[in-house]
C-alpha cells in the first residue's frame, strides 16, 4: 500500500482556535484513493520547521501533499523548501508571469515585484491552474517521490485538488498502480464491541483486506481497505464483496456508505416518499434542526421546528398538557409523546419527531440521570417513544440525541408502512 | 520567547473524519502561557513516524507535549519513543503497578500482563495521576528540554493538563521564566482591514509586543503578545496597557477577551439584568438556538425558539401576516419585524430576536442575492430590523447570521435602556 503525508502551513493553525480543515479534506480524499496517510504536520512560516516537515514526509511516504504558503511574501516558503529537498531548481516561467500580470491588469492594479515569485517553478513540475485565486499549484514527481503543493484558502485548495490533482494521482503509476481501494460504512445503534461480534467472521480473516472500526460523534465508522494483490480479482470487486457481507451482518444499522451523511439519507427518503417532517426539540436545543437544514434544499421537506426550552414553550407551542408536565416531568415518555403529536398537528406534517432529555452537566437525579433522553415519533396512524441512556458529556449527549432522532425517522421510513 | 511543539497520536486522526481537538486545546493553553507553538505533528501507531515527530519537536522547541499512545497494547508507543530520544530508561514503578492492580481489583477483573507497561517510567520523570482513567501521564525534564505525555481521551487529557501540567509548566524556569504573555480579543462587526485602520497607531509600533489579526468564523481575533523584555514593567502590565488602548479604539465592537464566547457574554448580560430571550429562526435553521443552548444553564434565560423553515410555520407559530409574506416576501424587513414581535408575544419574553435570509447556494435573485439577511429585535417598547449582506458559502452565511443576531442582543443590552 502506497503512503501519503500531509502538511498544512499557516500561523493561524497553531493558535488552537482554527480547525485545520485542509488536512482533514486531504486525509479523506487520499484515503479514498487507497493511500495510507502516515501522518500530518502543521507548521507556521518558519523555514526550519517546514524543512523538517517535508523531510519527514519524503522519508515516510511516497507522496507529500502540502497546502498554503504559495503567496508572494517572504513568509511564503513552501515551494522553495519543497524544491530544495527534491533537488529541483526554481526558474521563471514566462507564461505564468503573463497570467499574473494580466490578473493585475484586469483589476487596474500594478503588479508588485514580489509577485514574480509566484511564477517560479522547476522545469520538472506540472503547474496547476488556480481557477479561484492567483497562486498556481504544483505537481512535482521525481524518482519515486511526488510532492503536491496547493494554495491555502480551503475553496481554492479543494477546487484544485478535485480538478487537477486527483486525476494526476489516479494516473500516477508510482502511487496508485493496481493498488488498493478503501470505503467507509457508517453505523448507528450498536457499539464497537457489538459490531465486532456481528462481524467476527469477517474481521478474523483478511490477508488481502483490512477492516478498522472507529467511534466518532456517536457513529461507528467501518473503514475497509482491499488490496488487489496477486489475485485477478480487482480491489474494487473485492471491496464490493466485503461491503455485501457487512450489509448482511448489520442490516438497518448501516446509515450510509461513502460520503453520505445521516441527514442526507433521511432527506433522500423523505423526498422519494414525498413526505414532510417537523420537529420539537428540548435538550438538543436546535441541533437537530441545524443538522437537517445544513443541507441546501431542506425547505422542500422540512416544515420547521419548535425549540421548547421551557415548560411554557412546550405548552404554548406544542400543546403539552400541564398535568403531564406536573405528573411525569418534562423529561418523560409522556411528554415526548405529546411533543411529537403536538408539533405534528400544528405543522400538518406527515412525520414529527421530538426530543426531551437531560444533557447535563447539572439537572440529573438518581431516577433520571444525565444522559436520559426520550425520542418521540408521530405519524398519522402511530405514535411511539424510545428511551435512550447516553454516557457522554453535554455536547456528546446532545449530538447523540439529535442523531438518534434522525435515525429513528430513517429506520421507520426504510421499514415501509411509513405512508401518510 | 520559549517554544513548544505538539504531537497527537491516533490512527483515527488520519482519516479526515475526526477533528484533533487535543492539539487545539494544547495550542491555546500553551499560547496562553506565553510559549510560541512552532508546529504540530499528527501520527498513527507507526514507530518511525512517531520518532520523526519527537525528533522534530525536540530539535525545534523547548517543550514537547504529546497526547495519546499511553495504553497497554503494543501499538502504544509514545512513552518508549520519547524516553529513548531523551536518553532515559523505563523502569517498573511498584507504586504505580499497585494503583493499576487495585483499579482492576475494584472492578473484579484480572489485570493483564500487558498493563505492567503502564507502570514503567524513567526515574527522572514526574508521574501524573490520571483522575479519570488508568493511564498515568508523565512530565520529563532533562537538560534544557521538557517532554510531557498525556492520555488520548480528551476529557482525561484536559483534566490532567489543567490540574497537573499547567502548574508545572508555570513554575518551570526552563520555560516560562520572565517570558512573555498573550491574550486574545474577539471582535465582531468591522472587517480585518477596517480594524487595521482603527488600530493603526498601535499596530505600527511594537518592538516589545506583537499584534496579529486572524479572521475566524465571522469574528476577527486580535492576538496580542507582550514580552517583558529588559524593561522593568512586566509582560502582564504591558498586556493590560495594550488591551486598554485596543478597547478605546474598538469600543463595543469587542465581543470579549480571553476564553469567553459571544453566547457566554450574552448569557451573562441577560442573567445580570434578569431578562429572558426567545428567538425565531428561518435561514439559520436552529443554529442560533444551538449556540445559545450549548451553554449549560441556558434554560435560566432562554425561553425557546421557533425554527420557521416554511411560510406556514411563520404564520402558525409567529403570527406573521400572510399579506406581508405575499407583498414583501419571507426575506424582508417586514417579515423579520413580524417574526420578532410574534415570538416575543407568544413567549412573553423580554427580548426576542429573529433571523430571515437567503443562505444559498440556490434561492438568490438580482434584488435579493444569496447572503441577504434581516435580523429583527423586539423589546417591550421597541422594534428594529438590521439588514446585512454577507459574502460566504451556506455554512458561513448561517454562522454569520446567527452570530450577528446574538451580537445585536449584546449591543442593545450593553447600551442600556434594554429594560423590560
Amino acid at each position: 500500500m502506497k503512503k501519503a503525508y500531509i502538511i498544512s502551513t499557516g500561523t493561524e493553525l497553531l493558535l488552537g482556535t482554527t480547525v485545520d480543515t485542509n488536512s482533514m479534506f486531504l486525509a479523506q480524499k487520499l484515503g479514498e484513493l487507497g493511500l495510507k496517510v502516515m501522518g500530518k504536520s502543521i507548521v507556521g512560516d518558519n523555514r526550519d520547521t517546514m524543512t523538517a516537515a517535508f523531510k519527514t514526509g519524503l522519508d515516510m511516504a511516497d507522496v507529500v501533499v502540502a497546502s498554503g504558503g504559495l503567496g508572494p511574501t517572504r513568509d511564503d516558503l513552501t515551494k522553495e523548501v519543497a524544491c530544495e529537498l527534491m533537488g529541483c531548481e526554481l526558474q521563471l516561467v514566462e507564461a505564468e508571469l503573463e497570467n499574473i500580470r494580466s490578473f493585475f491588469a484586469r483589476r487596474n492594479r500594478p503588479m508588485a515585484e514580489s509577485n514574480r515569485k509566484q511564477a517560479m517553478f522547476p522545469p520538472q513540475a506540472i503547474i496547476l491552474k488556480n481557477r479561484l485565486g492567483t497562486a498556481p499549484g504544483m505537481y512535482l514527481a521525481k524518482n519515486h517521490k511526488v510532492v503536491v503543493l496547493l494554495p491555502g484558502p480551503p475553496g481554492e485548495m479543494q477546487d484544485m485538488y478535485l480538478h487537477a490533482v486527483e486525476p494526476l494521482l489516479r494516473e500516477d503509476k508510482r502511487l496508485t498502480g493496481p493498488g488498493s481501494q478503501t470505503k467507509i460504512i457508517r453505523v448507528l445503534g450498536p457499539g464497537e464491541s457489538q459490531i465486532e461480534d456481528l462481524l467476527s467472521g469477517i474481521l478474523d480473516k483478511g490477508s488481502d483486506y483490512g477492516i478498522a472500526l472507529l467511534a466518532q460523534d456517536g457513529e461507528v465508522l467501518i473503514k475497509i481497505t482491499a488490496d488487489s494483490g496477486s489475485n485477478a480479482a480487482s480491489a474494487g470487486s473485492r471491496l464490493e464483496q466485503l461491503t455485501h457481507r457487512i450489509r448482511e451482518a448489520l442490516g438497518l444499522n448501516i446509515i450510509c456508505e461513502g460520503d453520505d451523511t445521516l441527514a442526507g439519507v433521511v432527506a433522500n427518503l423523505l423526498m422519494r416518499q414525498g413526505l414532510t417532517l417537523a420537529a420539537a426539540e428540548s435538550c438538543s436545543g436546535g441541533l437537530l434542526s441545524k443538522m437537517i437544514t445544513d443541507l441546501p434544499g431542506s425547505s422542500q421537506y422540512f416544515w420547521g421546528s419548535v425549540v421548547s426550552y421551557s415548560n411554557e414553550a412546550k405548552q404554548v407551542f406544542l400543546g403539552v398538557n400541564p398535568e403531564t408536565l406536573d405528573k411525569y416531568g418534562a423529561v418523560s415518555e409522556q411528554t415526548a409523546a405529546e411533543m411529537a403529536s403536538g408539533i405534528r398537528q400544528h405543522a400538518g406534517a406527515d412525520i414529527a419527531v421530538s426530543i426531551t432529555g437531560i444533557a447535563g452537566p447539572e439537572g440529573g437525579s438518581q431516577e433520571k440521570p444525565v444522559g436520559l433522553v426520550y425520542i418521540g415519533l408521530a405519524r398519522e396512524d402511530s405514535l411511539e417513544v424510545k428511551e435512550m441512556r447516553f454516557v457522554s458529556d453535554r455536547n456528546g449527549i446532545r449530538t447523540l440525541a439529535a442523531k438518534s432522532a434522525l435515525d429513528l425517522v430513517r429506520r421507520r421510513l426504510l421499514s415501509g408502512g411509513a405512508g401518510k
